[in-house]
C-alpha cells in the first residue's frame, strides 16, 4: 500500500543526488490557461526515471545489494537504473531487445551498467531479465510497478506542492502509469483539490482502455513516436492507484504529439521525447478542461533520438508551412525549369530539390512532371507562391 | 566609464522580472575538464539580451519614456527591447531589413513592438533607425555599447559568483562584446583571479582582430551561422573593456559550432542557437587552456531558426555517422537494385532515398549510377555496409 511517509522519506534519499528541476512560466503553450512546465528532460539521465530506480534501489538489503540488480528496459528506465545503481556502488545488468537504438545502448553502458542484447522483441528480453534473475540471484527492478519506484516518482508531486502551491491541475504523461500514480497519491493526499490528468498517445492508450474496463486489460500491439510510453498493460499498482486518484487520462494523436514537440523546442529551447510532450500536445489541443486555471504539464524525459529528431521537425516545418512540395506538369522543353526555379526565387523561397520525372502519367505526351522542394515562410507564402505559377500558365498538380 | 555600483543596482532591477537561470553540470562537453553551463537559452526572451535592454530602458529619464525607444536588430536584442520596453509601459520600435527571418520579425510584433521593416541590409536599418530617432524624438538602444547594457550583461558574472564561487574560467561567446565586457569587469573587479576567455566564430571574428591590432576593426564582411554574433566592428567601450579584462578570445569553425549545438541537444536536452553554442564549441575542441579546470560556458541564446536547426542536425548526423550517402556504380539491369538495398537492410540501415542516374560518365556504357541514402548507426556500420557491398562485387564511386 501506498504510504505519504514514504514519499517523505524517497525525497529525502534523492537530494543528494537529483538535479533541481524548477518551474517554467510557459506562454506560448495555451493562451487560455496559465501553464508551467516542470522539465524533467533536463533531470540527471534525461528523464524522471531516475527518481524511482535510485529510491528503489537504495532501499534493497545489503545482501540484494552485494548481488546486483536488472531490469529490461530500452529507455529511461535502463538509464535510471544503471545511474542508480553505479552511483551507490551495485553491479547492474540491463537486458535489451536486439534492434533497440545503438544510441540508447550506449548510454545505458557510460553509465556503468552491463548490457545483454537479446534477440527478439521488448517480450523476449523481458523473459531473459527474469531468467537471469533466477540464475544471479539479482534483484528484478521494476519499471512501474513498485511501491518504491512509485514513491521515488511521486517526488515530483511533493515538489511541485512547494513550488507552486496555488497550482489547479497536472497533466502528466502515462505509460504503465509509475509517474502519474506517484504524482496523483502525494497531491491528492496533501490537498484534493488538485486535478490529476494523464495523457497516452493513442497508439498506446492502455491505461484508458483499462480503466474503461474497470480491469487491467492488455493491447495486442502498441505503436507510438512516444517510445517511452509505448506500454502494452498498465501495472496492478498502477492501475488501482489510477483508478482511485486520477481525474481522467485522455488521449493525442502522432501529430499533436510532434506538434507539442516543435512548439518546444521553439518557444522554450527545450528538447522532450515524444512521452515528454504528450501532456503538452494535450494542453495544446485542449484535450484537457484546464481553460482559465493555473496548470502544470510534466515533460518527463528528453531522450529523444536525433534521427527521430529531424523527422519530426521536418514534419513540424511541412504542416506549419515553413517547407513546401509543390508538383507541376511541365511542358518538356528548355527554359521551363528556369522559368519555375524564377517565379519561386523571386518571392523568397529557397528551393532545396528538384525531381524531374519523364516517364509519368501526363496528358500530354511531351510533358514531364517536376517536383520542386523549397524552404518557405508560411502557408500564405506557399499559396502566394502556387498562385504565381499558375497565374503564369502552369499547371500544379 | 563602468562602476560595480551600476552592476550591483542593475541585479536588483531585473531581480524582478528575470527567469533565474540554474547552473547545470555537463559531463558531457569535455572529459578534461569539469563543465558547467549557464543556460541563457532558458532566460526570457530566448537570450541574455533581456537583460541590458531591460535596464537601460529602465534608466531613462521620464520624459525619454514617455517618447519610445528604439533599436534596429534582426535578433536577440530586439526582442530584449521589445519585452523590456513593453513590461514597462514604453513604445518601442524595432528597425529590421526586410529580409529578416519571419519568425524574428513575428515574435518581436508578439513582444509588443512595433516593427520597420527596411529595404537593403543591416546596414541599412540602422542608418532608417538613426533617422527615425531623429524624427521621432525616440531613445536609441545600442546593443552592446552602452554602459548600462553592458551592466545589465554583466549581472551574469555576479550571479556566477553566488551559484559557483570556486569556479576558475568563464567562457563567453563575443559578437560586439557586451556580454564579455560586462561578466569580465564584474568577475575581474571582485576575483581577478577567474580567467574569462571569449569565443568568436572564424567567420566573423572582429574582436580577435582588433585585440590583435591594438585598435577598432571593421571587417568588410561577416558569414557564420552563429548570426547572433555575427557583428562586423567592436563597441568602443566594449574593445576597451575587452582589452583590459578579458584574458584571451579565440574562435571556432562552423563546424565546431554546429557539432556543439547537436551535443547540447542530445547529452543536454537544451536548444542553443550557434552563437550561445561557440563557447561550448571553444571547449569541445580544446580551443581553450582549460584542462583540470572548473569552468563555466555562456550559452547565450537559444534562438535558431527550426529551418536551421535541421540542417545542422543533418550534417551532424553525417558527421557521426548516422546518415550516409553511398554511391555505386551499377550494372543497369534488373535485380540489381534489390541486391544493394537488401545488402544496406540486413545490415540494419534504413534507406530513406535512392537515386538512380543514367546519364552519366560510367566506364561502362550499360551501367548507371546509383546514390542510395540510409540511416545507420555509426561510422563502423557505415563501413561494414559498403564492405559488405565491395565483397559482393559491387562497385563503390
Amino acid at each position: 500500500m501506498l504510504q505519504l511517509d514514504n514519499f517523505y522519506k524517497a525525497r529525502l534519499v534523492l537530494s543528494k543526488i537529483l538535479r533541481k528541476t524548477e518551474l517554467v512560466h510557459s506562454l506560448k503553450i495555451n493562451p487560455d490557461c496559465d501553464v508551467y512546465l516542470k522539465p524533467e528532460c533536463l533531470q540527471k539521465t534525461g528523464s524522471f526515471k531516475i527518481r524511482g530506480a535510485y529510491y528503489k534501489i537504495s532501499q534493497l538489503s545489503e545482501e540484494e545489494k552485494s548481488k546486483g540488480v536488472i531490469a529490461c528496459s530500452a529507455g529511461n528506465h535502463a538509464q535510471g537504473v544503471a545511474l542508480g545503481a553505479t552511483s551507490m556502488g551495485i553491479k547492474s545488468l540491463i537486458c535489451l531487445p536486439e534492434g533497440a537504438p545503438i544510441s540508447k545502448v550506449e548510454a545505458t553502458k557510460r553509465l556503468g551498467a552491463e548490457v545483454c542484447l537479446t534477440p527478439g522483441v521488448y517480450d523476449d528480453a523481458y523473459q531473459k531479465a527474469l531468467q537471469l534473475r533466477e540464475e544471479l540471484g539479482y534483484t528484478f527492478i521494476h519499471p512501474f510497478d513498485d511501491e518504491n519506484v512509485i514513491a521515488g516518482q511521486g517526488t515530483i508531486g511533493l515538489e511541485i506542492l512547494d513550488q507552486l502551491p496555488e497550482v489547479e491541475a497536472i497533466v502528466v504523461p502515462v505509460g504503465g502509469g509509475g509517474l502519474i500514480s506517484g504524482i496523483a497519491f502525494a497531491v491528492k493526499s496533501i490537498n484534493p483539490n488538485i486535478k490529476v490528468y494523464g495523457v497516452q498517445a493513442e497508439g498506446a492508450a492502455s491505461m484508458v482502455q483499462s480503466l474503461h474496463d474497470h480491469k487491467q486489460e492488455k493491447l495486442p500491439s502498441v505503436s507510438t513516436i512516444a517510445d517511452g510510453i509505448a506500454v502494452k498493460e498498465p501495472g496492478s499498482i498502477t492501475f488501482d492507484t489510477c483508478s482511485k486518484y486520477v481525474d481522467d487520462i485522455v488521449t493525442v494523436s502522432e501529430d499533436e504529439i510532434c506538434a507539442a514537440i516543435l512548439r518546444l523546442i521553439e518557444s522554450e529551447k527545450m528538447v522532450a521525447e515524444g512521452a515528454g510532450a504528450a501532456s503538452v500536445a494535450a494542453v495544446m489541443y485542449n484535450k484537457i478542461p484546464v481553460k482559465g486555471k493555473k496548470i502544470i504539464c510534466i515533460v518527463s524525459g528528453g531522450n529523444i533520438d536525433v534521427t527521430i529528431l529531424n523527422r519530426v521537425i521536418n514534419r513540424g516545418l511541412s504542416k506549419s508551412g515553413r517547407l513546401c512540395s509543390i508538383g507541376l506538369e511541365l511542358d518538356d522543353q528548355p527554359g521551363k525549369l528556369v522559368d519555375v526555379c524564377s517565379v519561386i526565387a523571386k518571392l523568397g523561397g529557397n528551393i532545396i530539390s528538384v525531381h524531374h520525372e519523364r516517364i509519368a502519367t501526363c496528358k500530354k505526351v511531351n510533358a514531364c512532371i517536376l517536383r520542386v522542394t523549397a524552404e518557405t515562410k508560411n502557408i500564405e507564402h506557399i499559396e502566394e507562391i502556387k498562385k504565381t505559377l499558375r497565374d503564369k500558365g502552369f499547371n500544379l498538380i
